[in-house]
């Protein structure tokens, strides 16, 4: 299996409802755990993991040469959140190293789904996985088709959504 | 439909691959959005539900006799997150009242599914369903029955967990 | 002392550098802590008193009659902070009801300064005083004069600033 | 100016309140501004500086030899917040980066205040300038001494407190 190409396929069933096959390739970003992001029963609050998706996503958009800013001032796309998942495998520990494996797990005219991996960083330990779906919309929130700039990078891979 | 026991089984299909079905009564409570749980396209950020799923969980419990806290404090016992995912309807905005219908969609030994729907209280429009599934707990994260008072009133719906 | 009309005068020094005169009515506004607020020492997180302050501005200003939602979109009037501070006497818990003692402790042309008072509600017991210092700016950024209609809720009590 | 140690003593001046005299060597860390930090008026939120100042902090002990986490889990000391402020100079926007300056403005036998300085990456422009006061207290919330190995890295610079 090649780590940077997204994680080995039979092994792609986040939980028995769906899946995220590897459609393109993945991209890795670290983050250290903040103290602000635990809570009292001593590990983090699960709410944060999206936050933590949000910066694997932006950044795999950043290694595509898609900053996200850009698309939505120059673009006028934004990326409007329209279904989440997470499964939780071990708690993530203040202080430590996090890293998040992004990739888009399904491209069509009008959405986007991301899946991320998040790992311990030092052991290699799988934290949590998920998958965020979203619809490409103008500032007023009207669905649009990602401009063509963006798809030229992110190909479609299923049937119109 | 009484609004006090859940929404219709009708429409309880959360997505394609899930279902929240109404298993006991439901519980709603309110809250209203905050400046700070809003981002730069001028809705609340979509991570900040599952903070609301929270202050429904933890509403409905207290709704049962069960506060949560006691149940961290006096029984050891730690409702820890494993799974969630919401889908998001429409915007919710700043300074919306937000009401959050809560209530408990599967229950097993050692597990608890919750599912919640969020509402705009004014105008009754659906923002967002979710569902987070919960293993109990230990102070040392390791999984426990949960213990017999919660149980009184919290019955089990489901095969062992 | 009135526990309507803000803290006895007597009492009003935040820290040895500033002061929080009285100078209108106080208001007082009740939330209750959220798991997601507190991290892993066991107690809300410093930064999130910063939002109940928030909380607390919100709703003093909506005891007026001028709701802040309303101020941003009618009158392009937004209150763009730019100084804190805050001191903490105790640890606020998981669970609290916290009480929230909110007043203008100054108002110039262009500014307004908030100070507040945290409580634990059932005990009474203080836990934080702070202070918010606002410029009336409109949606560029740029400084402005507070409206006259709200100038006639919250009388000039200082120079110009 | 030597940038590695602390701004102009010239420019201390946080504001006509209070002094962040340089006492020790600074150091400086950075980090990207995630949409989850902006609100709806199109900036970071004001009570997320405060989290910076954590990292910058944080960042701050490690890179004299001592990490916080150690310093919580082996050496049982917390450093304890009571009292913070900021002000704010220029909004700082999202997928910026910010480079956060953070020194040990004072350090007594049982407290320490750190002072910071958040910065615009690219254009250098000041964004914040804030400071934070925190007992050192065993797991009980006691005060103690800052323990001798972290006290030979952080001599005392000022009267008992």
């Amino acid at each position: 299996m090649n780590p940077k190409r997204g994680p080995d396929p039979n092994d792609q069933k986040m939980n028995p409802q769906g899946e995220a096959r590897e459609t393109h390739p993945s991209h890795e970003t670290k983050l250290r755990v903040r103290y602000a992001e635990t809570d009292q029963w001593g590990a983090v609050y699960h709410s944060n993991f999206f936050i933590w998706f949000e910066v694997g996503r932006v950044e795999l958009l950043r290694s595509l040469g898609l900053p996200y800013k850009e698309m939505e001032q120059q673009d006028d796309s934004h990326t409007v959140v329209v279904e989440v998942r997470c499964s939780y495998e071990k708690p993530a520990r203040y202080d430590d190293i996090i890293r998040i494996r992004t990739w888009v797990a399904e491209s069509k005219e009008k959405t986007l789904r991301f899946a991320y991996e998040v790992f311990h960083d030092e052991t290699g330990a799988l934290l949590a996985r998920g998958e965020t779906l979203h619809v490409i919309c103008d500032g007023q929130g009207r669905p649009k088709p990602l401009p063509a700039k963006y798809r030229a990078r992110i190909p479609i891979t299923a049937a119109s959504g």
